[in-house]
Formats: C-alpha cells, structure tokens, sequence
C-alpha cells in the first residue's frame, strides 16, 4: 500500500489528522517551528509548547530555570524571556536550557495533536531532514503522513502551505500517494522554491511581522534545509529526534 | 482601494463569499463549468441549476421541451437526455434550447450563491475572458471578488485550486490585494500552466472519471482560454453575459 499524504489547511482540524492515526507534521514558519528550530540547533535541550500564557507562568513558577519565550500578538508578553524571533534563540542565551513556550498558533496546533503516534516539527529550516525522518518512520511503522498548518487564528496561511510542499515534494515518489491538498501544495511550491523568501513575504502574516519590524526573521525562516535536524514532540515536550 | 481576492476552498463556505458580498465565481472544472461553458457555446439558450433529481424532474414535467442534463455519481441519470460531459453538449443537440442541470456538486455550489450580488460561472475553458469580465465588473461596482470552488461532496479539489489561480492570475496587477489563498491558487497554477491537463489528471476526481471512462472530459477541460465567453448566473438560470 502506497504511503497516503494529506494536509489540513487549518488546525482546528487538526483532529482529523489525530483521528486517522497519521504521523503528523506540524508547520509553523511563522514563526514558532523555525523557532523551535533554531532552539534546538542552539542547544536548547526541550521545549515545552503551552497553550495559554496562564500554563506558561505556572510551569515557570515550578522550574525557575526554564527559560518563558513566545509571543501574543507578535510581542514578548510581559515577564518573558525571550519574543518568538527564531534569531533570539542563540546559543549563548539558550544553550542547556528548557524552554517553556506559547504562541498564538504554533503551539497550539502542536498541543492539539498530542494524542498522535508521532507528530514532528518541520519548516523550511529542516524540510529536507523532516521529509527523510517521516518518510521513514512511516515506511517502518505503517503510518499515513498528516501536515497540520498551524496558520494564524485558525486561518489558511500561505507559508505553511507553501513549507508542507516543501516537505512532501522531498517524499520519494512512488510509494507516496498525494492528496489533491498535497498535490496543491507541493505545485505552488515547485513554483515559488528560487525566491522562497520574496514569495513568503507575500503572505499575510509575513506582512504583519513586516510592519511589527520582524522582515529578518522571515528571511531566516526561508532558508531552505539550513539545518539538518528533526524536531519530535512526545510526552509534552519536543526534543531533538535521535 | 484595491480590490480584494478571496478563495473559499469547499463549497459549504460559499455563504461566507455570500456574507461579504462579494462578487463570486463558481469554479466546477470536472464538470459542471465546463459543461456549462460549452453549452453556452453551442447556442444553449439557459442553463437551469437543480440541486435534486426531484427539482429536476419537477422543472422538466412543467417545461417538457427543456433539456434534462447532469449526473448523479458521474453518470446520467435515469430519465435523462444528456450526461455531464462537456463534450455531449453538441451544437445540433443542445443549440437554441433550455437546460435543466442537476450535477453532485457544481450545481449545487450555484444554488448556494444565488443571493450574492453578481455570480460567474468559471473554468479552464473561459478563464481569460471570466478573468477581464469579472474585473471590470468589480471595479465598476465596488465588489471585491471570491471564487467559490464546488470541489466534490464538499471537499477541497485540485483541479478548482488551480483553475481559481488561472483565472486570477489574469487579474491586471497592483489593482488587486489577493489573500493567501488566492497566492496559493496562483502559486500553483503557474507551475502547472504548461501542462495543464497531465497535473489536472493527478487530482483524485481526474483518477476517478478517468476510471469511468471520461478521460476525454479532463482533457477538453484543461484547455485553457478555448472560449472568449462569461455565463452569469442570476434570476435561478444561467445564461451569456452579453
């Protein structure tokens, strides 16, 4: 049976993707998954995504050295360590440490899929390595692949579209059998992948961040495959994939 | 102001296009737009939407000389005189006469729109022209414009994704302020433009009418910019927008 690959254009359907028992791939270009990754890259040794920032002070309030980061509308809220820039997350700042963090969306969408077999974290940063890692993972444990797209206030966002295409279009043909969603999705990134960053700034979101003086972070969440690491989120935490 | 562009994804959201007020253009490319289109083109007088079978037969019994037209899980219905291929609709059988169509989804996403302000029946065929109509109109009346893909039970389908991209490609730039969804749909059909019909054939419902023998269907579809023609709908039938 050929590998089944779909895309849930928003996260609040994210529960079908859970339902059908898929390996899912959570995308958050902007900014949260870039900024997990980036984290780990740095040495972050977890990051523990909170839905509300009520949780993300309770849990700093158990473990004074965990690190508060995340963002409500765009911004650091107030009493937290670090905003949702994934070029704030440097190794000296970071290195060793656990971090606690809320988004609007991104961790939202990754909570919303805690009860999945195995949900990894993927952006254009980490496309490739994500891609590889599924794939194998689905071939070895029989699982359909699921991308959920973290948007923004549960609205289709062109990024994310564009990054789970990223991904699937790096899924070895044959054993792949692609949804008109994924099949969308990887078109329109086969169309946009040599100027990835001018086309991302096309989209809403990325013209939010723009005005909020946020245009580096999406040029560094466009850097395809700069890092080769998978991002895995089990137990309520997400870790490096070994 | 520029003129915005919105994309609703399956045709249950059409009331969302319906609630903005927007200007709508009904995509079915498999196959009621393009049955619809070539029908115009054939001398079809008016194109009557029925969401049932019943409202069909109830519409031909009071007009015994209307066509009776569509399909019901891709084939013609019992009772009726033309299936839902585009290439049915032959001058010498369809000119100067009145169609009643009942189709699973196409007619039914018409139905949904009918207390928009203005509705435009669009497909690969009449693309460029659907194009030009539908910006002049919205720049004359102050309307921004969604397309409202008809897709199949409701879901998201490609070859509607890349047909709204081909038509708002068209839409003479910097006048217009497209939403993600409308990048996507652009996104994605430049990359497949110069094959159309080979990438359209990968959607899920090609595979299927394939299977059922309507391969020709798919390929008369996908010819891009065939007729210079716009159907409107309005007043419960459509016809030639003169």
């Amino acid at each position: 049976m050929p590998i089944r690959v779909d895309v849930e254009f928003v996260a609040r359907d994210a529960f079908r993707a859970v339902e059908r028992g898929d390996l899912i791939i959570v995308v958050d270009v902007l900014r949260s998954s870039s900024s997990i990754v980036n984290a780990l890259a740095n040495g972050v040794k977890a990051v523990i995504p909170a839905v509300t920032l009520k949780v993300a002070y309770n849990v700093r309030e158990q473990h004074p050295d965990f690190l508060l980061v995340g963002e409500r509308r765009g911004r650091k809220p107030r009493g937290f360590d670090l905003g949702n820039s994934p070029l704030e997350f440097a190794r000296q700042v970071v290195g060793g440490k656990t971090v606690i963090m809320t988004t609007t969306s991104g961790t939202a969408a990754l909570v919303r899929c805690r009860r999945a077999e195995c949900v990894l974290v993927g952006a254009f940063l980490n496309a490739g390595a994500v891609a590889k890692k599924a794939a194998e993972i689905a071939q070895y444990e029989n699982l359909n692949v699921s991308f959920v797209l973290a948007g923004e206030k549960s609205l289709f966002s062109l990024e994310d579209f564009l990054c789970a295409g990223a991904i699937a279009s790096k899924f070895p043909a044959g054993r792949f059998d692609f949804s008109d969603e994924a099949l969308a999705a990887v078109f329109g990134f086969e169309h946009v992948k040599d100027a990835l960053s001018e086309y991302v700034m096309r989209s809403r979101h990325a013209r939010h961040l723009t005005e909020l003086g946020f245009q580096r972070d999406i040029e560094f969440s466009c850097r395809l495959d700069h890092f080769g690491l998978v991002p895995v989120y089990r137990d309520g935490k997400v870790t490096l994939m070994r």
